[in-house]
């Protein structure tokens, strides 16, 4: 499997997701402003992996802040990189984790700082992995065997350190000897269930037949499906869901047909702060992405367009919410502010 | 607006629909093979344009034909094209139209039969516009005034001899003087609401903008969305309608936020010897389809693919269905023979 993203003595190395599957590129940013222009753009994306990204870029601007006007050069740091992405809450919560740890070693030689700074951000990276194998170990028992498991989007390695959130799930099920197959969703307007998903699985040679995202209904009426599973992010407090655009739809249409909508992610993409999934800000992307496909328009000129990359499912379809500490279950508002505090 | 299909000296034109909107090509079909070609491509599609193609179509062949074993080819000029696409039910009436002619001229000369041929399938043209704007009259009330319209897939002029189902309602509404705008999905895999849609909406100067499809669940709950109208492909006597896919998500997705849900077709659509939609023969369509657009890979190579090219809505989601000849409401199964037999 791939890295997804890695700190190495050259800067942070990462491949780059708005190329695959066709081009398997790596792009290496050796700045922090390198690194908020890669996750701006989605060269890093999904909320585990852009937490990580934002921890090393921040970590990567330490390593070349003037000495002299450190702090003031932190602030810079940290609010360039938040401002990249307004709905993944796992880029805020690395950034503050980042934050305390510095705040913690003020009047510490700058040497021992910025040792700090890049040990914990690739605590953040290795702590990942072993929050996604945990969710797998979770969330395995919850899929029914002999069955279809829908994805949407990719909350896979990709999208994480590495293993993945909802494909963890998938994963573990794998290597716990369960004999399912993965329905991926295209996933417009980025296709991240066509260029991703598809590429992660077929790698793990896990059986997987890519949809266009229109025709998750038509195959959860089927009776084929047993399970969906998706990602993450933002969680609010009483389990409403920020995810992927088109995960709403995917919910609502799971509830009807009795398939059960499992939600997949690190306690870090709860947000404890918001009482519900109408506060989580909503990311508008730029038209392009809905009017072309890798260039080619598919779309009149001058077409209008709307494109929230982000959807918020109400926390009466989710089924449970799959954890590295447990899996929640409704009513969420109880469930979700315990597990966290384990 | 331009002319989606016409009956011509020269043979029969039609604006080519798989390169719309980038190239405005038209494509002229002499013999019946030519259309059923075009029929299968998709060169021409919507059912009420594939039951005025096949009944051109059906024309062709018996103007070309050998008079002298022209029953054996009459029945394999309608085989064929019958063969092209198994889901619109248009198709099936269109040359059963034909046929029927063709049996009550028998034994009158090939000249006169010739004749009669063309001038049923230039009637069948002229109907369906007749139909269209009927529809269009018995729908525009239904249109909420200042609120947007959802729409899937082409169910417009280009989908018919002119004016459209779904967007001849649209149409209607707004030549009523409503202020309406139309959100249209862009309705992957062939992208009829990108391509076709929006383009024919934009030259008539009526508002739009294009949605991922799956973006249409996050619109439907956001309370701007006053109803949804969709053409069919074939209605069952229960009121179950096949459409294109899709069309099953955003129905249930329009019933769960309370967004009336409206079928428009013409009665030609009905399928009553169909007890429900289950009934209703899918298509499924080339793998490519899903895996590449405009010929540009969007996914691994040797992806496994699923393309059923539609679904079915079972009748408790959909509203009214919208017909020619008045708007049926449930219980279908006595409204809609009902209206079919005025």
């Amino acid at each position: 499997m791939v890295e997804t993203i890695q700190w190495t003595d050259a800067g942070v190395v990462m491949i780059d997701q708005t190329r695959l599957p066709r081009v398997e590129e790596f792009v290496t940013c050796t700045t922090y402003e390198e690194m908020a222009h890669a996750i701006k753009t989605m060269v890093i994306r999904g909320a585990p992996a852009i937490g990580v990204a934002a921890a090393m870029g921040v970590a990567l601007g330490v390593l070349k802040a003037d000495p002299a006007q450190l702090d003031a050069e932190f602030e810079v740091i940290c609010s360039t990189l938040a401002a990249t992405r307004p709905t993944a809450v796992n880029l805020f919560w690395a950034i503050d984790r980042m934050k305390k740890l510095y705040t913690s070693m003020q009047g510490q030689p700058i040497e021992a700082l910025r040792e700090a700074m890049v040990k914990e951000a690739k605590l953040v990276y290795l702590e990942d992995i072993a929050i996604n194998e945990a969710i797998g170990a979770h969330g395995a028992p919850l899929v029914p065997d002999g069955k279809t498991v829908l994805t949407h989007c990719n909350a896979g390695a990709l999208a994480t350190a590495g293993f993945g959130t909802a494909l963890g799930v998938i994963r573990a099920a794998v290597n716990a000897g369960k004999n399912i197959d993965v329905f991926a969703d295209e996933t417009r307007p980025f296709l991240q269930g066509a260029r991703l998903t598809v590429w992660e699985l077929q790698q793990d040679n896990i059986p997987v037949k890519l949809i266009t995202d229109n025709m998750a209904g038509h195959f959860l009426k089927s009776g084929r499906i047993g399970c969906v599973v998706v990602g993450a992010d933002r969680i609010a407090r009483n389990g409403d869901v920020a995810n992927k655009v088109g995960t709403y739809g995917v919910a609502v249409l799971a509830k009807e047909n009795g398939v059960p909508f499992y939600v997949a992610a690190p306690i870090s993409t709860l947000d404890l702060t918001l009482d519900h999934g109408d506060q989580i800000p909503i990311e508008q992307r730029p038209s392009t992405e809905v009017t072309e496909v890798f260039g080619v328009p598919v779309a009149p000129e001058n077409t209008q367009v709307e494109n929230p990359a982000f959807d918020v499912t109400p926390n009466r379809y989710v089924t449970g919410i799959i954890t590295e500490k447990g899996v929640a279950r409704p009513p969420y508002e109880e469930s979700l502010p315990r597990l966290a505090q384990e």
